[in-house]
């Protein structure tokens, strides 16, 4: 491949500690959708969770996420490029994330995100976006968010 | 705001670095105090620690805190510019914070770390240090470290 | 110290995520390989585990590692430059290190990375490799990866 330019391996680390940020704010969906284009697909099959299609499916998972939650923690770490062909980047990182549920329960998971990545006028956003297990995934995942 | 220029994003970033390190190596309180600007103030009172005014406060509290403890691991992540105006800039991270207390007592807490700071001859500086837990704190952070 | 240039500091970040990745895939040895020069060493004694000399006793340690883990997590942050003589770059990183054994067993580390780098042929290589604990460690290390 063509090696990714500093400049946007800068700007989808930053796009992906924003998902990090939003999601953890567990409020103003709109600042979590802005960082997605509106076809926007996000894939959590492989942790149990659903495909989502669009920015319709992504609030709507997200919306019951925000209602349900009390807090959560998405730390990131091991950003790396896996792709660029001049227009679309997509950079892969590790994640630990956790969560505590209004009822009390709580989860950690350890996973790999996948960001694939376009900008539109002038900002970037995720149009593709993929998690992954890395360590055996604890029953409360799906008990917590939902089941795929 | 004004974007934060890369090169004060990275001496922030470095700045946050040197702290994990000098608050793990539990030893030469001068090499954490020299992070901070004389009048810094530190406050931890959000997770149940003490607020301090300029190093002397800062130095009482880690010289208690290296007494006590015979394991640190401050491991950062999610760093994020909030602000800049051309003089004082502000960056957040995440922290999984861990410690074990000379007493056996351990700790981990997921938190967020706000730096401002500023250049000083030459070297940035913290002026401003605030932290925010983001997952709930378990009892034993008060036990090992003291109360505000 | 002379300061380490800002695309060396890139280059051993990024040589130290690959790295991960590598150990992480739990398969295709020679990938994990290519990250060392002919004649490191690996030294993994503060932690229980061997001193390498060489390719052969890095892929001999390795191979059974593969053979013996189902998943594996090394979660990386806290980059920092130790030394650069203009040719031989040090840096340290805090790791978080998560494995499963095929057997069930599970372990945990924080530790802390250090890699003394060199380029050949126009890529960086690790040609020494120390691994340092940072909270204390449990049984199940030795138990999982074999002793020293």
């Amino acid at each position: 491949m063509t090696q990714m330019p500093r400049h946007v391996r800068d700007a989808l680390q930053d796009l992906m500690v924003e998902y990090a940020y939003a999601v953890d704010a567990l409020s103003d969906i709109d600042n979590l959708l802005d960082l997605f284009t509106d076809d926007a697909q996000v894939d959590m099959t492989a942790i149990g969770l659903p495909m989502m299609y669009g920015r319709g499916d992504i609030k709507a998972f997200f919306d019951t996420v925000f209602e349900t939650m009390s807090h959560h923690f998405h730390f990131m770490s091991n950003y790396r490029p896996e792709s660029w062909d001049g227009t679309v980047g997509a950079m892969t990182s590790y994640v630990i994330g956790m969560g505590r549920a209004k009822d009390g329960n709580t989860v950690t998971v350890q996973v790999k995100y996948r960001m694939e990545c376009i900008e539109q006028d002038g900002t970037w956003k995720c149009r593709h976006y993929t998690i992954s297990p890395m360590m055996p995934l604890p029953g409360s995942l799906t008990e917590i968010h939902g089941e795929a």
